[in-house]
């Protein structure tokens, strides 16, 4: 009798109609039809009205309105999920997503993350400090190219590689091509200098092209791949994670922009929901605007105890700079993967170099705020 | 040489730094590195660098900036068309999508809906007037309760039943029964009757089980299936209409409006461009407060001559009345699929007098518009 999913929307207009506005979102995210039509299938009217929990100001402004929405609707499948949680309510213009509650039933079809922060440090073989990431691009640079760029941040000891997200299958670097080069490059190059690495490649496509992707790239020795979720559907990340896949996912934030779901909510918690196993997201300070308690927020909720769900690691990244390290680590804890991307590559022919110098400021970094604490 | 995607953004904050801001954008949306990176790699300066076509103030407000992308990289996939249109960019707080122009070359990957109006026509066996639909609700019914309702419409002469968007694989009604015995329904009614009326099961979930879900529907004998693409992800509704299914594909708005990307692009634009037959969304006047103005945009955007792409059928839907079928006819014209649900369902007992009270309001209507014009 308490299968609900309890969503909460902020309501504008009025506070006068907040109440009626509050009970034909009810209805528009339940029965959908007049009550005098739901009333008459009594399994409807015992089980599908769902109820209005709460309406309180909400000090930000507007209302506040707390639903209880039927679990039977919402737990057939990652979409529908989503369907009720923010589907018909989302083409409201008064009406925003601010967040929402699950009850432990729905652990079968959501169990989150299959590896998780621990997951991660084990295959990376890091047990407590922040991971080094960094990104080979630009698009358009050929394999050879690419594969090179790997050996140089092996060799400079970073943690993780990934795939620039513009790179998918195009002529310039086909993506099988890419990822055995750059696989090989990362093995070869790690028994040579005692490094461990992971290359991180990036799926793009259709869901069908992408499942075969994964399939190849875990076929091929990848030991994690990286989607970005609502460029191709946050079920297909569901499905890669408990279906396809027994490596990690990375998920990017591309396109995540174009939705009004604050990403405090979309990132940190519906990605982890889905299965994410490492969260990237626009952190502050760098080309994106996002302020630092956002982002503080989406760690906060990739990582904190949640239910049976497993934490992911947050990735903030996006323009940072390689002598932000001290900052970033103190800032996000050691519970975190510090992705730097244009700022290791401007060192050119010195890229080991750089990337030692970002991996020991990392290391000292964290010793330093162990030290603190 | 001109293989661009040319995007249109609008760019918000002051005029001074608005060149500044393309061109940062410019790099987000090509190389994203610094510049300084990217030159070092002859193919990426000659190809992948992307330029400004041009900055001009919005007489709605800021600046609008048109970027010629490297289709090289959009034209890989149709989730990465998505990440060059408003991947990372969608990221910032300043920028929003506004238009977009696609070469000729995209043919291959983006042909458009498979059936469009023509096909659907064709299918329904309605010439020239609008098209009639309905639809199944509440969820919580049983499929024999559903079957009723099924039997009722297609006695009433109705032309589309659509399963509700709720309807996904629920044990009150589960996908495969529903589907058949629906199918079976609408088959044997539409013999006795004479009117020949197409059953639209809803597909939800992941894409591994929508591809099953739209591949027993097709076997079974559906004539079109629906599916909420922002809820499944866009490159699914790609996949389906290209790969998996030789029926026509509804797409439904639900999800839609958790985007800031305004929905005449959105639903108008690139649910058609991504195979699309028919798109339902939110009409003026019912349960939605969408301007009718918009509602205008999208119909005309989804059916007039874009290139090689065949027209889509709009469907204006959401709390819509049957006795405004003329006024609807007027403002949408005769290439218009004509969705009420609630509204005949509250006719009960009467659900086949009310369904061809609303046949008939709708051929007359055309009639009417026929006389006028």
């Amino acid at each position: 009798m308490r299968e609900f999913l309890e969503v909460t929307y902020r309501i504008s207009g009025s506070p006068s109609d907040v109440q009626e506005r509050t009970e034909s979102i009810l209805r528009e995210q339940t029965i959908e039809t007049p009550a005098a039509v739901a009333v008459r299938y009594p399994f409807v009217r015992a089980n599908m009205m769902g109820s209005i929990r709460e309406i309180a100001p909400d000090p930000s402004g507007g209302m506040l309105a707390v639903l209880a929405l039927p679990l039977v609707t919402a737990s057939s499948d990652p979409a529908q999920f989503l369907n009720v949680l923010f589907g018909n309510s989302s083409l409201h213009a008064d009406v925003e997503l601010v967040d929402f509650r699950i009850p432990p039933s729905l652990e079968p079809l959501f169990p989150g993350p299959q590896h998780g922060i621990d997951g991660l440090r084990r295959i990376s073989g890091v047990a407590s400090r922040p991971l080094t990431c960094s990104a080979l691009k630009p698009a358009g640079a050929r394999i050879d190219e690419l594969t090179d760029l790997c050996r140089g941040f092996v060799a400079g000891g970073i943690d993780m590689i990934k795939d620039d997200h513009y790179l998918a299958d195009q002529p310039f670097a086909p993506f099988e091509n890419r990822v055995r080069s750059c696989l090989a490059a990362v093995e070869e190059m790690s028994a040579k200098s005692g490094n461990r690495t992971i290359y991180v490649p990036n799926l793009s496509g259709t869901p069908d092209v992408i499942r075969r992707q994964a399939d190849f790239a875990q076929r091929a020795g990848a030991k994690a791949v990286m989607i970005a979720p609502m460029l191709v559907g946050m079920p297909l990340l569901h499905e890669l994670s408990r279906k396809w896949l027994e490596i990690p996912v990375i998920a990017h934030p591309s396109f995540s922009g174009s939705t009004c779901i604050p990403s405090t909510l979309l990132l940190g918690k519906l990605f982890r929901l889905f299965g994410a196993d490492a969260v990237i997201f626009a952190n502050f300070g760098g080309r994106f605007s996002y302020p630092p308690s956002v982002c503080r927020e989406i760690a906060e909720n990739l990582r904190k105890d949640w239910m049976w769900i497993p934490r992911t690691f947050p990735v903030p990244a996006g323009g940072m700079d390689v002598n932000r390290a001290l900052e970033l680590v103190r800032f996000f804890g050691l519970d975190t993967i510090l992705l730097v991307g244009g700022s290791l590559l401007e060192a050119g022919d010195a890229l080991t170099d750089a990337t030692r110098a970002f991996s020991a400021s990392v290391q000292s970094a964290a010793e330093a705020l162990r030290n603190e604490t």
